[in-house]
């Protein structure tokens, strides 16, 4: 090889260092840092928010994940829309697996911590930018978790990554952990007029 | 052609129509109808509360439309992201083609006026199930529309149609139109504790 291309070798993985070393300034400088959001209160929207970050964030080319502490419902339209990109998104829904016939408190409880047991493995992975832990407000609020550790695994994530919480009756230690908390209050509800839910909207 | 084909064809057509009778009147039952819904006050996740329902919508299959009577903004992540589905959602953003560089009151009229004319095409088409107008609020805040004619042209769309509503500050009279309003409050807000806004949460 000829001194030039030697030299122009250096120069170029000197360049590659350099640009590295900038590029990893610019992601980590010290006040941007991952949010905490909680979603919590009577009014619609808590989860459809949640669900309008992670389209927004899936625009910005970020890696999510999505975990719904749910019971009993049906593949929703936002979980048939997300799952369209497996590559982005991680998709796990609470109870898969599981019957609701019989009503289990027990059993209720197992589901929840499995699903939170996911929820550790993605709170653990740097590679997730977002994260929704969607409902997980009401699983605290039936005590099927302990809160302590909830939280605790909710600090020790890793420090670039965003989650946001939804659900009723956020306790109140999930909204002083919290970056930014809103309070969705009802006004008027068309349940109230008689109107049935209305697929797409609210299903 | 035997008699037994064509026996078949036209028991075939009969169950057809059937067929089609009762999905029209499925689809048409008295106490389904488009609800509005609109998302006011001052907490995060007014927009993005509809773009997760627009995310919904997609994924029960609905024909979608956006209209974002915003300023100034650069494309955002949730238009990007749901640019990605021409054949599915209708997005078109307030001012495309306008500058800002003048603090011009006509102008800002001017483009949400002709945000409008789009919104109301959308509004007079039974093809779109589902339909965002997102900020209208803050349009109508600003008295860049007439919001008689606003309101008309909502009460006016196809009796299937949803609308959602965003933004600051609804005027009483589109509570008083909404089937559903929900007022989002701000318990805590990053911002003030000194987070600037984060890329794929916030922008």
């Amino acid at each position: 090889m000829s001194d030039t291309t030697d030299r122009d070798a250096r120069h170029l993985a000197r360049m590659q260092r350099k640009k590295a070393v900038i590029d990893e300034r610019i992601a980590h400088s010290p006040d941007e840092c991952g949010v905490l959001l909680v979603l919590s209160g009577n009014g619609k929207g808590k989860s459809s928010s949640a669900f309008g970050m992670l389209a927004r964030a899936l625009g910005h080319g970020m890696h999510c994940a999505v975990v719904q502490f749910i019971k009993g419902r049906n593949s929703t339209g936002e979980e048939r829309f997300f799952r369209r990109f497996p590559d982005e998104v991680t998709y796990h829904v609470m109870g898969e697996g599981f019957t609701w016939e019989t009503q289990d408190r027990q059993r209720d409880i197992a589901a929840a911590q499995a699903a939170w047991a996911k929820a550790r493995e993605i709170l653990n992975d740097p590679g997730v930018q977002l994260v929704v832990l969607d409902e997980l407000n009401i699983a605290l609020k039936h005590c099927y978790l302990d809160l302590d550790q909830v939280l605790g695994d909710l600090q020790a994530r890793p420090p670039m990554q965003h989650v946001i919480v939804t659900g009723r009756g956020a306790k109140p230690e999930m909204i002083e952990l919290a970056d930014t908390a809103t309070e969705m209050g009802l006004v008027k509800h068309a349940f109230a007029a008689g109107i049935r839910a209305q697929k797409g909207v609210e299903l």
